[in-house]
């Protein structure tokens, strides 16, 4: 199984390279458990789920404090058929395909009622995509039934759900949303943006 | 059929307000075959795709112009099961099923020769998702074949696919690749994202 992100940060200041670099020092305790590569569009980060989510998260929360607008853009893959096998990606943490749709919703909630919270408002959209055979739309709307137990939800919009809270149940919402829908070897992907401190109404 | 896009732009600039709604007059010409609807993460763009990817290309051509490193996303979609049909999508630019990929390859060429250029460099990176049953992976080989001939192919890189060149055939690439490629009745959806004047280097 190959999994991880391409990651991007955009502060909406004169000083962005700062907040930026400054942000990334919140990876340094994930580091060892993932593989990270930079361009001047993105941050490949490669890793398991379990792994690479509070990652983001911590990245997110550290670039919220800053005070400035910024947003966090990620694009998650797991299990793309055109992506090698990579030992980092290691996870116990993928739904059984035998387990009900209820089981795993339950299971997603009990993970998440267990989560911490960071002290940063994290105001969220994602879509979630299951590629291949069998019956994707199923699979994403039982992953919805569970987002809106997940007390993070806050509405559907075209194209995608919009979450909003504390930037831990957040994360945590989107990492079981990545895990327990969608078979664990299938080709799943969720196009993210998380956005703090926007000077627009909601 | 409905489609459209989510789509945001990130000025790197404490002026960035001023920049975003600058650019939004770019949308003018287009405005009358497409609903907008904006909200604090994100603007809904419903329309046809021969409307949608030239109103996104001016868009990003004049936040671009302000000479800012700005950032254009976009969560574009077609055929989504859950979406209702709207008569401002109708387009004949769909592929049809019948036609052998290397026809409709062709004639991804054949249009791209034929765009105009903007006068702005374009860096993007895109995901081309495609949903349901029959052979997704195919369909994606198909259409990274066409994009290694697109003249605006810059590389491969984990989870999607690199373009660099004028922004006219940039998100003319990017168009034929929504619409050419995927079954015209199936939900395809395309996770962009195009970079200007980024101070990193390449």
């Amino acid at each position: 199984m190959f999994s991880g992100a391409q990651v991007s940060l955009y502060p909406m200041t004169d000083g962005f390279v700062d907040v930026i670099l400054s942000a990334l020092n919140a990876l340094d305790p994930w580091r060892d458990r993932l593989r990270i590569e930079t361009d001047d569009i993105s941050t490949l980060i490669v890793g398991p789920p379990e792994v690479l989510f509070p990652a983001l998260r911590d990245l997110y929360a550290t670039a919220a404090a800053s005070g400035h607008h910024i947003v966090l853009r990620a694009t998650l893959s797991r299990g793309c058929p055109g992506e090698p096998d990579d030992p980092i990606c290691q996870t116990s943490t993928l739904a059984n395909p035998a387990q009900p749709l209820a089981e795993r919703q339950s299971e997603a909630l009990a993970a998440l009622a267990a989560t911490p919270e960071k002290g940063q408002i994290a105001d969220a959209q994602f879509s979630l995509y299951v590629m291949g055979a069998g019956d994707h739309m199923a699979e994403i709307m039982g992953c919805i039934d569970f987002l809106k137990q997940s007390g993070t939800f806050d509405r559907s919009k075209n194209f995608c759900t919009r979450l909003t809270g504390d930037a831990g149940p957040v994360f945590a919402t989107v990492q079981e949303a990545f895990c327990r829908f969608g078979p664990p070897n299938g080709h799943v992907t969720i196009d993210l943006t998380v956005s703090a401190n926007s000077p627009s109404t909601r």
